[in-house]
Parts: structure tokens; sequence; C-alpha cells
């Protein structure tokens, strides 16, 4: 990842140490939209690997890194292929702008991290 | 629809209108990106179906009605059913917040003005 | 009310009309998130009406009419006068910026709507 | 303009009216926000044809259609051709993306209802 | 904080070197534009701690790091509680969605970098 | 630069580097974006240094600093003085308000490692 980028670990590490603060501090409506914000990408009427693509290309284009890395893991694990990734970044792009091109380079690191299965 | 929201007719009316006296003023970027949009949802590594959905969430996050309406009728076309369209609404509705709720009323409606096939 | 916006009676009928087709659809996340909605603002350590005009003024700087009207009404429900409405709007405007500007006029154009208290 | 949009009449009868009403509310910081953002286009090191078309793009990639139509009126005002709108349109749907479509026609809807010098 | 982000210390430096560097450029938009923003926060219909929360909120759902840090801190030394922070940011959660989640965690983290009174 | 900015070297390496890996992954849609990106900014109806100053803008209302880093470089290879600069940021600050100024802080510093020509 660039040199300014958290690496895949100082990521996780964050971002299950943050969620556990989050968690315990007991805010109902907070912790039910955790719980809703799971629950969403379970498989329905559309698949978990679609479902996540959906989660990619709408973090893309709202440009949240963490959440572009969060969903990219997840599609990796749903077996999206680079050439589907490429697919659905050439839509964020094409929605989304000139804009959306320093967060596809980061999501593009990201994907240099996971192998493909 | 809403009392003033545009007709689907009117929609398509002004689309088609504006679209040709845009690429009528003859500026190549602009007509090279109308191209490259169109280009953009057909079948690749990722079917139309899938491109379509990944333009509607897209297009519902940032909050675009317009954009909304027309891949809610290009979805129909390529046989999303009404169970689809809500786990994708499902996922921008999670992504975006409570912002996103007049945009899903909008879209409801533009869906009961499309038959299910 | 500006002559292309909808009356608040508009509002209020399509808004209601929309909500029941939505959760009449039965998709699990958006009905739990429509409650998680509702219940945010309820009071608990801040009182419904500071929850109230945070919800205003966010509505404001994201820029979404129907969520401003709605708010807008809520917020005039808990006792907010017009010298607080004000104060509200200066925040959100200088957080904003000059493209909040449309919507305070409309925003306003609702306050006229609702008499004070 | 299409037929949910506001004429060009009415958009400045209705933006006169609320900003009226704004400024009699006595709110200092709005007040001088209103100040400062008319002030802040008028010719210093750039002049004020260059300070409108950044107007211009910046709310066209916001997509604030009333802020698109004020600021059109002023590029005009300030001599800006045909084929300046069109480059200044392209670098804003390139940075901003197919979401910007929809302000791209209402604001060529605009430029047909303001002739050239 | 996150390995990535700078200490409470590093943003104050950068803020107020910067800041300086700015003023002292001498253009008279910019420099009413900082004094503006800092009146505004100032206790008018509304105290300033509800102001701060307002600006807390704004700056959470528009998804701005250094402005949640500052209104953060500036919401501490007006006496905002843990419980109501979390009351604020459960507002911001619910209306700007999933991709606020990421800032909702830099927010704790620098609410603990900050003793409650 | 802020402690946690990459320095100008750093941000041309990661962005050189990942720009070649994106291009040679071969979607025809993001390649076709590239080429349309990079000709978008040459002089037409509107001068080079015209367009780099609507790119600049466009980016900082959109709050991306890779996007302002790159046209504060190509506004300052234009000939674009600090005075001009500074106005260019006016309309940016005032269009995008108080969430645009750690970006302007930033591009502010980005102009202090440019030497003005």
């Amino acid at each position: 990842m660039s040199d300014v980028s958290p690496t895949l670990d100082e990521f996780r590490h964050f971002r299950e140490k943050m969620n556990e603060a989050i968690l315990n501090a007991g805010n109902l409506s907070i912790n039910r939209f955790f719980a809703l914000d799971t629950r969403t990408y379970e498989a329905g009427a559309l698949d978990a690997k679609t479902k996540e693509l959906l989660g990619l290309v709408a973090s893309m284009v709202l440009r949240c890194d963490d959440c572009v890395t969060y969903h990219t893991v997840r599609c990796r694990e749903e077996g999206v292929t680079d050439a589907e990734f490429y697919d659905a970044f050439s839509v964020a792009l094409v929605v989304g702008g000139s804009i959306v091109i320093p967060h596809l380079r980061r999501a593009v690191a990201r994907l240099e991290e996971l192998p493909e299965a």
C-alpha cells in the first residue's frame, strides 16, 4: 500500500479494537445499527457475492477507503475474480468520476495483498 | 409518482431531447464520456444484470433520482425481481443512511410503474 | 413554497403512502432500518429537541430537502423557536457552504408554513 | 426546461423573496455569509469571468441545480461563449462522473434560455 | 489513535501553522470566512454546547476527520459527557449510514484521548 | 506537509506505480476513462490554465486531497500565481464551506513545496 495507508493488519487491529469500544459503550441505536449492517450482506434474494459487490461499489463512489478495504476482503472471500473486480471498479469510476481514481489506486493496492483464489 | 416528479414519459422525453442537444454541441470529451458511459454496462466479466444493479446502488447512495430512474428501468429489463430490487435497496440504505430514504420512496414509486416480468 | 416544491400536505401524503409500500414489501433489513431511524430521535442522554436539531443540521449539510422538511416539522413540535432555527441554519451554512443556500431558502419557506408556538 | 423545473422567472422570484426573508431574520452569521458570498466573485487576482466559471463547475460537481442556474446566468453576463461553457461542463463531467449528467442536461436547458451575446 | 492518524498534538501543530500561513496570505474572502467560522459557534439563541454538537454531527455526516477532531475537543470543553457524545454519534450514524463508521471509530479514539470532566 | 501526508515524491511514486497496475489490467472502460481524463484538460475553447483551475476547485469542493495535489502541481506548471491560487481557494471555500478548510491547509502546504515561477 501507499506509505501513508495502514497495512491490512493495522487496519484490522484498529477496526476490531474500536468496534469493541463502540459496542461496549452500550448505545442501543448504534449497537442495533452495527447488527443491521452485518445482517444486510447475508444472502437473500441476491447472493452474498452480489451484495458484497454492491457494498464495494457504493463504498467506492462514496470514497470511503476503509469501507473499500473491508468489502474488497469480503469480495475476495466470496470468490470475486480480478476481472470481476475491475468490472465493478469500472462502474464506480464512470458513475463517480475521476475523484474516484485515488480510491481505485488504493483498492488495487489492497487487491495485490489478497491472493486470487 | 410524487406530484412533483416527472412521469416516466416526461423523464424520457426530456432526457432524449437534452442528450441530443449535448451530443450535437460537438464537445469531444463530453461525447466520449457518453459513449463510455453506455459501454461500461455491457456484459463483461460481470453480466449486464449485475452491472445494472451496481449502477442502481451507486446512484442511490449518491442520491441521484434521474440516475435511479434510469437504472431501475434497465434492471427491470434485465429481469431483476422485486425481491432482488429490495435487497439492493437495503444495501444502499445501510451504506448511505436515512438520507437515502426519500430517494428509496421515489425508486419504489418508479418500480410500481414498471410491471414485474 | 416554491412553485415546484410539493405542499406540506402533498409531501406528507406521498411519504406515508410510499413508507407503507416499502414496509409492506417485507425486506427485513429495510424494515429494521426504519424502526431504528424512529428510535434514534427519542430522548436519551440528549433530549428530543436537541436530537431533532442534530437531524435538521445533518439533513441540511447533506442537502436533503425532504429530510429538512421532516425535521423542521419535528423541531417545531419540540418547541424550537425561529431564533433557534436560524442559529442551527447558520451552523449548517458555515459548515456546508453556499451550496446549502437553496436548501436554506426552502427550509425557511417550510418554516413560514408552521406557526411559532 | 424540464416539465418539473421552475422557469427562470419562477427561480428568480422565489430566490429573491426567500433571500429577503432570510436577511430580514437578522441572524448575523447568515447575513455575513451572504455578503461574503457576493464579494467572493468580484474580480481580484482572477477576473470575474474566471471566478464565475469556477463557481459553475463547483456547483455542477456538487450537483446543485439552483447554484448551476445562478452561475450559468452570471457566466453569460460575463461573456462566456457556448464553446467555453461546454469546456467547463466537460471538466465537471470527468471530475464528477455520470451522476453529473442530469444536472448537465438542466444546465444546457438553462443555456438555451439565455441568448449568446 | 490509528497508526496512520496524527496525534492530537500533531493535528494542533499542523492546524495552527497552516491557519497562520493562510491568514498571512491576505485574501480578504478567506480571512472573513475564518472569522465568520469562529463567530458562528458563539452562544446565541442556542448555547455554545448545542452549537458544538451541531458542528460535530455535521462534520461526521460529511466525513471530515479533522473537523470531527476539532468539534470533539470543543464539545468536551463545553462539558459534553460520553453518553451525550454517543447520542450525537447515533444520529450521525443513522442519517449518514455505515460510511460514517470509520469516522466514528476515529472519533471514539479521539474521545479516549480527552478525559471526561 | 502534515506528519501523516505523503511527501510529493511519495505521492508521485505511488500514483505512477498504481496507474501502471490499473492500465495493465486491461479493462477497456477504465483505460478509456484514464485517456479521457488526460484529454479533458488540454486547451480548447478554454486554455489549459483555466481548465486546471477548474479541476483544482472541483477537487477541493469534493475534498479529494490527491486530486488537489495533482491540480496544484499542474496549475503551478501553467503559471498560476500565489494570488490566483488564493482567489481560486476562496471560491472553493465559500461554495463548499468550512469542511473544505482541512483540504485548504494541505493545499497550501503543497503550494509551499512548489516554488512560484
